[in-house]
């Protein structure tokens, strides 16, 4: 390479939002010369599905890098089929505004060179978070990011190797990672996390519990609420994991998942700003402060849709609209990014789990007074014979009712759920207006009513004075109040109410709700009353029986013991 | 029961929106009096539910007349659980608006009774619309609305008595009424559509192909276009189908599936509003021409939230909206129903079928000058293990992209985008906002950009001057000009470009996607291109390739031969 070469636009980072922005460009613009650089080796990898190589759902590493019709995702595809350059093992060493150009040097041969640009686009991605404990240099104490790390765990898991792992950081990739070693090598896992509970921030500690429980009952060790010390070698060079308080945790392999950090490292060489979040700060058009000079994916920092506050959110599918925009902006034809809601799913294990918008925690973190609703529910009418089940918990402004958030958690399609909330959040949606929600019925795939009516109808139940609360707040806050059980006997006798940690187990009368009615004068008017069912539904159909005969303190349990399944 | 009975609310009509009306005003008003009335013994029954309990699929019919908890949906659970009063086997035969009441007959013992209102609810629901043909008297000749409907079949199929049946009407329940034919019980099906297709107005032709081509690969006869000119009994009793232009049909069983009209017979006669759909008018808070009589449910017509004109959309879902409606609008706290947009699912087999708004040909015949985008995708990424496809036809308005309609039909997950496309719908959303959507992303459930994305993406592509077409479209109307396949040459040899009915094979040059650079001089400027792969990704992406050659009539296959599967 010379050191006269020039792009019209040139790309650095070559993974989701480059090789987007870079095609999309090549679209719009065509005759543009576009040249994107990549320091590794691969290009345009399907870094979200690396767990499910690791796990061996995904039988090759080569379905991650192919087309879906099997041509590899490479430079000479990219040329030939997608009008761009890509050049490869190429790393980008300074960024020089004044003169509008990139040095860089390729990784094989030392080669240096510099490029010129009219307009630059970042989108260098994200580093694994650096460990905040010493970690003793062992091959089998790793990040799980790129391809190289899931090949090489893959090898080591298929030899036999790994008896026992221990995954550190219970987010969206570890909860992923436990099943790779779980579920098909039959790994003996241990599940760190230092927060109080499994995927903090984007869940409330109650739903995630729920997770928490099917992490345990595919007989992953859960140590939560538990800081590592350190991360040594034993004598055999195995890894040891201390952890603040208990027994060192010996182990084979250990996954270091403690999230990722934006890539800046080349924006903030070159003076562009950097936002209070840590990322590339851009504007609505994906600008850097340089308006030459953009970026996307994982390495800037996005305004929140619903608190107009800056978010760090690293996600592919936002990498990929990002690509979009900068291009469109480039060719003169975009609209602005609308910021972000975000919008997860995550599978552990047998479970479903999403979320939208704001956790309760994160709202009231915000400043926003919230409520919170909460309901289980069947995914298709019961009668159908493949009905499943979830729990969802949905957080709203106490004030206007402005919808906020929704976390659904369950065996169930939750999917639906959450696309068609993250929408009503999008478009400024009320409980009110998510009543209007017209959904897609028929028993094959949804109940006549959908759990979005349900729970938007908690909501107004709220506001109309009823309280609710979820089985784990109950139990803990109102344990020695008065339980009022309203399922029939049969089903009591099924499933009792479970009890929660730290708590005594629960003594509930039970008096099925076509009972109330006849058998009010059987309950004392003086005491707090917790009603709970299955879902919740009852409960609130007698609380309204209590309410009409005179009682004033009435805890409804929402979501009911399903909840606890 | 006396003449001087009154409640606050009386309610006719006990299945859908009457008792989700009575339950919620109970709450709403305590204390006020509520007494529904129902011609039939049962109440409040899963009409939704009886083809799949004559399918077999669900094994009592009981389990539609009970709640989850398994206690009936009788006259004394709802007096006890929803504190109203309802009433069986009786017949209202008049309403006297004037001095507010209503009179009626009890079935069992021909007593005839008047009850007093302040407000009427009229929830009288649908009857079969009655066939246009000559129809001989035959137990086995029905329709099929009614659990006994339902139990009758499926006690004859139990039987062995049924070989051969004909279902006469492809709309919602035929294509469901097919299954429980075919499926479990083996029954050799035909079934009759007297337009050309299947589920015609929901469904654009072409996309109700995709329907047809899986109810013949699973044994049923079609015969669509077809008219039935009467139906008789030969010398056993058993009904024979006679058809316009074909040999009769004789058969153990006839489903008469010709739609439901609303039953408006009690409305008309005092002197309510009839509207131009042949459905009771209400305005927006359900509310008849005379304001003190409410009515929802299947005997209502709505308005459509998209061209403002009046529907009728006989509906489980939308009942038990407007029972709620009407229940807050008597107890003073309601908002306005929104109308309607038209979502409905249904499974054919194995395929799962929905669609929300306008189909095309809908959108045409109200005057609005549209453009259809198609695609093919998966439903997870190619490289998930148990990713299942599915094709789409979004449809828009060409002169300011506002959205309005979605069809989707596959094996995949097709719910969660009507949902959010009827979210979006709702919204007034447009073309460029969808692609502000923010759809849950996790390989397990879906790719990092959503397939209403890419739908997006083609509508400004069409925008932009890209032409595309549907396959069938194409291969009718481009037969003849020169077709393009740049798929990979295995792919083309696995699955040549299917057939369409009544038209030549398509010989296409292939010339996969990567190798249309190096290869466009050996393609003719002059002539129409056609070009064509497995989803229309590709063939978008070598119409760009083409379009920079300088190629100016070409065609691109939107969805590709997937659609075809």
């Amino acid at each position: 390479m010379n050191d006269s070469q020039h792009s019209d636009c040139v790309i650095i980072g070559g993974v989701a939002a480059g090789p987007k922005c870079a095609a999309t460009l090549a679209r719009r613009r065509p005759g543009a010369t576009i040249t994107l650089f990549q320091k590794e080796e691969l290009l345009s990898y399907g870094t979200c599905g690396l767990p499910f190589f690791a796990s061996g759902d995904i039988s090759s590493l080569e379905e991650l890098l192919i087309t879906s019709y099997g041509v590899a995702r490479d430079a000479d595809f990219f040329a030939k089929a997608k009008s761009f350059t890509a050049i490869t093992a190429a790393e980008i060493t300074t960024i020089d505004r004044e003169k509008k150009t990139i040095t860089g040097r390729m990784i094989h041969t030392g080669e240096t060179f510099t490029h010129g640009y009219d307009k630059l686009v970042i989108t260098t991605g994200a580093n694994p978070t650096p460990p905040p404990f010493p970690v003793a240099d062992c091959p089998n104490v790793r990040t799980f990011t790129r391809p190289a790390d899931a090949a090489y765990f893959r090898r080591q898991a298929e030899q036999g190797k790994i008896g026992k792992a221990v995954v550190i950081g219970g987010g969206l990739i570890g909860c992923e990672v436990i099943q790779s070693c779980a579920d098909l090598w039959g790994i003996e896992t241990t599940l760190i996390e230092i927060k109080n509970h499994v995927l903090p921030y984007v869940l409330d500690d109650e739903m995630a519990e729920i997770v928490e429980r099917e992490i345990i009952r595919h007989d992953v060790k859960l140590a939560s609420g538990v800081g590592v010390e350190k991360i040594e070698t034993d004598g055999d060079g195995n890894p040891v994991v201390y952890v603040t308080g208990r027994e060192p945790i010996s182990a084979d392999y250990v996954f270091l998942c403690l999230g990722v950090r934006p890539n800046i490292t080349l924006a903030q060489s070159c003076g562009l700003a950097i936002g209070q979040t840590g990322a590339i700060e851009v504007n609505e058009f994906m600008q850097t402060s340089d308006p030459d000079i953009y970026a996307g994916g994982d390495c800037i920092e996005t305004v929140n849709q619903l608190t107009g506050r800056k978010m760090y959110i690293p996600m592919g599918s936002m990498a990929n609209r990002h690509g979009r925009v900068i291009a469109e902006h480039i060719a003169g034809c975009a609209r602005p990014f609308p910021g972000a809601l975000g919008a997860f799913l995550v599978k552990v294990f047998d479970l479903h789990v999403g979320a939208v918008g704001l956790s309760e925690i994160v709202a009231n973190q915000t400043g926003l007074k919230t409520r919170a609703a909460w309901g289980s529910f069947p995914d298709k009418p019961d009668y159908y014979p493949e009905y499943k089940t979830f729990s969802a918990k949905m957080v709203y402004d106490t004030a206007d009712g402005q919808l906020l958030g929704l976390q659904a958690v369950g065996s169930g399609d939750i999917c639906r759920r959450i696309d068609a909330f993250s929408t009503h959040l999008h478009f400024k949606s009320t409980v009110d207006q998510l009543l209007d929600f017209e959904h897609g019925y028929a028993p094959p795939f949804s109940e006549a009513l959908d759990p979005l009516h349900h729970l938007a109808g908690i909501a107004k139940a709220q506001r109309a004075g009823f309280v609710f609360a979820n089985i784990d707040h109950a139990v803990k806050q109102f344990g020695d109040a008065f339980w009022l059980d309203v399922r029939e006997t049969d089903e009591v006798e099924g499933q009792p109410i479970p009890s929660v940690a730290g708590t005594d187990s629960i003594n509930a009368l039970n008096i099925p709700l076509k009972e109330i009615k006849d058998r009010v004068s059987q309950l004392d008017k003086t005491r707090k009353i917790v009603i709970i069912c299955k879902r919740g539904v009852r409960s609130y159909q007698a609380a309204h029986i209590l309410k009409n005969a005179g009682f004033t303190d009435v805890v409804i349990v929402g979501g009911g013991v399903q909840t606890m399944q």
